[in-house]
């Protein structure tokens, strides 16, 4: 197992292209409209325990802590780098009610206060332990953002109480969260103070896991919060997407902790099971809303996919983990698939709303099939909501574009690695890398490195990439082309060649048979009713026909036309005819990359095409 | 419009061939299957009236008093032609106990009895008077088949009492049928005793409908049971399939009667937007179990089709009638592509069991997909059962089989109609005209039609036919080869070339899109698992290719094979790779009659196919 090091946000600066505009966006609107609609929705007046069953305040919800503590770890990555103020004086606000409301025993959580504090730690369903590790998150965002360790202190107090409850009386009802993230949130937390107590409790729930017989609620399915095994046992990526992975990522964060190589094989597992059987091409997993779950493999319909925006984020978060502890590309071609598409289709291209399910085809006369009869069938939705009354996927696709920093680089004693190519500016173990790209809009990447001398330098060649050149010699090795740093001040261009190809599934997908789709670079992209005046299902891509892509500013990135073949209505005389008396007539495709449909009102959508020869 | 006659029963023998195999089952088979279901489920002893909330006797339901009538229809319309002391003394049984159990004011109907006697016509989603209309058609049935009118006389009374309630006191909750059905019961009925008041029942309840706005029930929306509009000015089929085309059936009989335009307009209309816009290639209707109903146009997805084999019969039925009202061979091409297709997929070979539903597309992974949830998809049944709670289905396609006769002739003073090519003799009009044929199996058609000199005859040319010989010079008249008969004993042949063609649907279609099926005359195909050892869905059909037929004796008709490509999975190396990547390799793809289906144990199955080319 190797153990390479993360860079920490503090150390890089993104200045420029497609992720320097986004973070601007971020900065600048999203962080604001998401607080916006927290106070709108009484997430933040929660904070102030003034909800009783009479007084008709709205009753906060289980998860309202772990909402706010998204957006505290977003504002504190926003403030690391640009400070402000008006987001720090919010946040200090919320820690001081956190402290006010504190109970004596250190317990904190806003609805088991105020709804149901006789049931603490009775309801595995509930997320007590899911909002403390959001909050621990959020404390350690802080600390690193001001140097002020109060958010943290209050929460050791709660941690010491879990341990207490959990570990030494084992008086809860349950001994391991139903929803994971505190163990990976335990890892975060022992970064910046290393108590080895952390890491215990983090272990025990990982260790407790799938011995306990008390996974089944709600679903009714063990495997739905990833309870049917213990979790060196577990292999198949099973249950809902957001719980397995923010447990895979504390898993992996396990694994180099404790070099358990157990862990770590059943972590690779995990990951190549979703990689190469349960993953849309956007980077979406979870192709049922049924559970917000995984289903068998291959299982990938295109129009009812749910692919939730915080799912392909918390698999970003677990493959990010991944690329430091087993050398190969595939984890950080996974961050760039998830980046790129499934991640960021989750928020409008103005900051302001959001997807939480990314579906991968919209036919919009779906929504209104059933014309004499009482009923919807029950698809995602075509437009994004500000949001949501299950609020998760907002402030996480702003804490992840925030944070976005760490997960360019990674380090050891004699490597530098480049997973990801953002222009930006990094300063770390004595070394500064500086990268020069408007990648992924084009291929041209220029990288400086100084004071590495004698030190190897890895860059990510992404396995979408075909053909590219470096200006030295150059080894590959698993998926990096790796390459000596032979003096002070070492330059380096890279050129990738961004051109749009077609793309197949495996012929066990069954929604994808017979079709391609299109991507150009990382980007995948998409065709919309309001571009194309024809019905996309009908347009059929001849396999051999040129691609041409211009760059557009809408998108910060590039749009594609091609040639198409559509079916000549005209030589359609009934509803069945025989397939020679079809004719066709030559038609233009327009695609625009995946991330931004939606974002010029409601249209069909299709990503996958139907080909010709 | 025209007033061709339709032949009775009675006027014709199914001789050899098909039908005269799948009647054999049905009288040696199925009318014992359907009765001895119908004995376990308590259907028979209900008419014991024996059912008291107190002594655990099962609890008859609303519609059980149409299942045995359909069942004595079907019985009748056996013993018509091969006389049955059982069957007749088993109808002789129910009959008495109907007399028995009749109130002293005519009604009968054995829920409304024994369960809810003081709610009699309080609730439209109640089926009185559908069950009335089946129990007349069934002694309509009995007295053609036996001359014995006591059935007759003993639903007269009943009748009486409903044109006392509706139409005289307006007593009842309701002013029209909530599933209608007795509409074209009373037509029926009218045609053995001809009593105006039959006549003015059925246009009460067909001219009150859509006035009333007493349509919403159940669904929450008037078009569900075709309560939305005046039936003459319903030009769109809506709401549930089954009620729709008996409602249609009954219209098309009021057309005839009244020489009624606008109602032969609406029929026209409502016959045209499902052949052209709702219906798969199969003679399915009704693309939703929500409702067992008509979705928007070209809405026909495969795997989830409804497409209930009652719907399938009950459009056979409107055809049929519009079949004389309006020459034009579209009627009866779509009676045939029912009768071949979508209403004897509903039973098996071996005429045991049943589909209410019938699917075009099974995958069976698609059963098991929730691995960590605990959910099912809602999906059509795979495998056929022999009796159902809602058992409308298999006394249905019985009486249909037993009655198929009805369909292949019509006649007036001067032309002679041949709509279906059945193996038969039949005497009507002073004429005799014999078919001998193995068609659909081949296309060779010998007809020998005596006594008929100097009128003229009329053979359909269906419309899936390119090429065809008629040894005598022809006119083409609306889809029929018009021919003199210029003798006494009048001798024709007709060859039909019969060979598997590729069909393609409209380009509206968006579940069929880039796809091809194959048809070999009016028989469909699809392939099954079970023959095929790949994934159905990669195979993909040249558009040029040959395919080769073979006469299976299991199926009375031909098994297919045909060239395809599949995927070379030693190509495929990730989830998604470029397409150029993708390898093919050549396969045999083995298609049956899609009638027979699912009758070698559960497997996939496909009729829609990708293509190549």
């Amino acid at each position: 197992m190797e153990k390479l090091k993360r860079i920490q946000l503090k150390d890089v600066e993104i200045t420029h292209g497609f992720w320097a505009n986004r973070q601007k966006i971020n900065r600048d609107i999203t962080i604001y409209a998401v607080r916006d609609r927290f106070e709108d929705t009484g997430r933040f007046k929660a904070f102030d325990f003034g909800y009783t069953p009479e007084n008709g305040e709205i009753k906060p919800h289980f998860f309202w802590d772990s909402d706010i503590a998204k957006w505290i770890e977003s504002a504190s990555f926003i403030i690391e780098k640009t400070p402000n103020a008006e987001l720090q004086s919010k946040i200090e606000e919320i820690i001081n009610k956190i402290e006010e409301h504190q109970d004596e025993n250190g317990y904190f959580n806003i609805y088991h206060t105020v709804v149901e504090p006789d049931n603490r730690f009775k309801d595995r369903s509930h997320h007590e332990l899911y909002c403390l590790g959001h909050l621990i998150e959020a404390a350690v965002a802080y600390y690193n953002a001001t140097g002020k360790d109060r958010f943290i202190n209050i929460l050791d107090k709660f941690i010491d109480h879990v341990i207490k409850v959990f570990t030494e009386e084992m008086s809860s009802a349950f001994s391991t969260p139903g929803h994971e993230e505190i163990e990976l949130a335990l890892y975060r937390l022992y970064e910046v103070r290393p108590d080895e107590k952390y890491i215990k409790l983090a272990e025990f729930f990982l260790n407790e896991r799938g011995k306990e017989g008390d996974g089944v609620y709600g679903w009714d399915n063990e495997a739905y919060n990833q309870s049917h095994k213990p979790v060196r046992e577990q292999f198949e990526a099973l249950g809902h997407c957001v719980r397995a992975n923010y447990l895979y990522a504390g898993m992996a964060d396990e694994a180099r902790n404790a070099e358990d190589e157990k862990m770590f094989e059943a972590c690779k597992a995990l990951f190549d099971d979703m990689a190469n059987k349960k993953m849309y091409i956007s980077g979406g997993i979870g192709s049922t809303h049924h559970g917000e779950a995984f289903t068998i493999p291959y299982d990938l319909p295109n129009d009812s996919a749910y692919a939730e925006t915080c799912a392909s984020i918390s698999l970003a978060m677990f493959s990010n983990r991944l690329k430091d502890l087993d050398i190969n590309s595939k984890y950080a071609d996974m961050v760039e698939r998830q980046i790129y598409n499934g991640i960021i289709s989750g928020i409008s291209l103005d900051g302001k709303s959001f997807f939480y399910e990314n579906p991968l085809e919209i036919n919009l006369s779906d929504r209104r099939r059933h014309t004499s009869v009482n009923h919807s069938d029950r698809l995602p939705i075509t437009q994004r909501l500000e949001v949501f009354d299950c609020s998760c996927c907002p402030p996480n696709v702003t804490r992840l574009i925030a944070n976005i920093g760490e997960y360019i680089y990674s380090y050891d004693d004699n490597r530098i690695f480049v997973h990801q190519y953002i222009g930006s500016t990094a300063v770390f173990d004595g070394s500064q890398i500086d990268t020069e790209t408007e990648y992924p809009a084009d291929g041209k990447i220029k990288i400086t490195v100084a004071n590495a001398k004698n030190k190897r330098l890895y860059l990510r060649i992404p396995s979408w990439c075909e053909s590219f050149k470096i200006n030295a010699g150059y080894n590959m090795y698993n998926g990096y082309a790796e390459i000596e740093i032979n003096s002070d001040m070492f330059e380096i261009s890279l050129e990738l060649e961004i051109r749009p190809v077609l793309i197949a599934a495996s012929p066990k997908v069954r929604a994808d048979a017979g079709a391609a789709a299109v991507m150009m670079g990382p980007i995948l992209y998409c065709a919309e009713g309001i571009d194309n005046d024809f019905d996309l299902w009908d347009a059929k891509i001849n396999q051999s026909t040129e691609i041409k892509a211009e760059y557009s500013e809408s998108f910060y990135s590039n749009t594609l036309r091609c040639e198409i073949s559509l079916t000549d209505e005209e030589s359609i005389k009934a509803l069945y005819l025989p397939l020679k008396n079809v004719k066709t007539k030559p038609g233009t495709l327009k695609l625009i990359p995946y991330f931004g449909f939606a974002n010029r009102g409601e249209s069909d959508m299709r990503v996958w095409f139907k080909l010709i020869k």
